[in-house]
């Protein structure tokens, strides 16, 4: 390990990221994963109590790749009144030959956001309408800013609406996004993003469904990123009936949680009809085929991605 | 995680361990395991094929202590032709009320070597005769050197006998023992030790029997650190049926490898027959009670011993 690892603070990762586009490696990533190609064994858990924390360990590589990955990941829901984050986490590359650990990247979970949302806009490109009219954001969060952020690359569109809970978190959202160039609405009455909007991404850890079967246009295109347990909903399960596409990140995962889990227990959908995503990257007949088509994408998060992310930055950062 | 994470190499860690007496600390380690205190989830597993190599991520926490620790080992079985260490590694510390990261050991796998010489110090302390005659080491290895070198702290005796697979290595052994004052023989002839010693270290990766039972005298010890497979084999599984006293550093984990799974297999003992070393350290009915007994212990090492080494190193570090 001597002289070999090097480690880098979110500061420089931030830095580096300005310089790379983690698109094309999260594609490559999703398409290894449908192909086959990834080991992602079963993800690590500590519980913690009092007060009340989780932590993961998502690890894994890509068959026959140069490095594998370790992310730790932590959340600690107490931690705001300590004025610290409530989200942690770091990534460690090491090397598939020899063992050798080739970084360290103290990302403090940013990385983890960097991906979801990279997967995000690689779901727009092959699922989201031709002419987006206008973008809907549920959640005004880290992920509710940062799908935006991703999508500008995909869709030329620069209108968009943002729910929220309230006023307040509605303002600063508006205002940390000014400077991306959008004509930003923000609303606290969601029906006004599925009539306005025909890209339209969920970004809550909401329990309940946020939109309704009646309320979805034809030609509308819902990427589901908030629900990552057996718990949250964001959909109604009918949606997902209505849709003439559903989009799983895995397969596998989405049958244990996230939209694609409450759909099947309620008994709209089954696992017949979900296509998964590395699928549809590769297959055009799998992607949007008119402009009339429903499509919905859940996106769980998968170790690939964690995988797909630390490896383009740790490259940049070394070729810095 | 920003401004707190500190990073310590090798070197420093070395530095340090000059001042610290981990036996304490892996004493307390095993007690709180045997308490039922210490969590610590399934051990997490990456196999790699071409070249051949595995990784290990070992985690957990003692209840209501201030930490919880990750480690990650790997080896790497063809490293040394490329002139890198076959087994590598690191740990992490986290505060258990937070998640923060506190400090990344960068020790290479010594903390590894540490805490399992430090536990065979910790067993000869609760199980070694009174009188130790000679103290006899199979393995010339690593973790042959680190037993007789922790073992000074506990065991008057200096004088040692060393076995070993050829001159060569006995050699290059007594070389980097010398410092430490013993006044060391060196054997190619297995028998030489049980005839000689009443305290006995098996380090070796053995998967047959280094010593058969009609060899063991009256009064002698024996700690077996090498069998950690449930392939590996050091012990005669008839010394076991013919100990006083069996102790398992976990019960559980002795069940499943190791010398106590090896004579479970054989038909010589049976799980009643053994005791766990947290017990014996606070219970003095369960420690060696006379200079006629036969002893025998496996340490197959368990994750509560890296929790204690790595919190130790990082406090000491700390208040530097």
């Amino acid at each position: 390990m001597k002289g070999m690892t090097k480690i880098f603070t979110l500061d420089q990762i931030k830095e580096v990221l300005k310089d790379i586009e983690p698109l094309q490696a999260i594609e490559r990533g999703f398409v290894a994963y449908s192909q086959g190609k990834v080991v992602v064994p079963p993800i690590g858990e500590l519980i913690f109590k009092e007060p009340p924390g989780d932590v993961h360990i998502k690890y894994g590589y890509i068959a026959d790749d140069e490095y594998y990955v370790i992310k730790i990941a932590s959340g600690f829901y107490e931690n705001c009144k300590l004025n610290l984050p409530t989200h942690n986490g770091l990534m460690l590359v090491f090397k598939q030959k020899t063992g050798e650990l080739v970084c360290i990247l103290l990302d403090e979970a940013h990385l983890t956001n960097v991906r979801t949302a990279a997967a995000g806009a690689v779901v727009a490109k092959y699922l989201a309408p031709k002419n987006v009219e206008c973008i809907g954001i549920f959640g005004a969060g880290t992920q509710g800013r940062m799908q935006v952020e991703y999508l500008e690359s995909i869709v030329d569109c620069k209108d968009a609406i943002v729910w929220g809970i309230n006023q307040k978190e509605l303002d600063l959202y508006r205002e940390d996004m000014e400077p991306f160039g959008f004509n930003l609405k923000t609303t606290l009455d969601a029906k006004d993003i599925p009539e306005n909007c025909n890209l339209i991404v969920t970004a809550t850890p909401s329990k309940s469904p946020l939109l309704s079967a009646e309320q979805i246009k034809k030609g509308t295109h819902i990427t589901a990123v908030g629900a990552d347990t057996a718990e949250k909903n964001e959909l109604d399960p009918r949606i997902l009936q209505k849709a003439d596409r559903i989009v799983a990140d895995s397969v596998d995962q989405c049958l244990l949680r996230g939209e694609i889990y409450q759909a099947i227990k309620a008994g709209m959908i089954s696992e017949e009809n979900i296509v998964e995503l590395g699928n549809v990257i590769v297959k055009k007949e799998l992607q949007r085929s008119s402009d009339e088509e429903i499509t919905v994408a859940d996106l769980t998060g998968v170790a690939v991605q964690d995988i797909q992310i630390s490896k383009a930055v740790y490259e940049a950062l070394l070729s810095q």
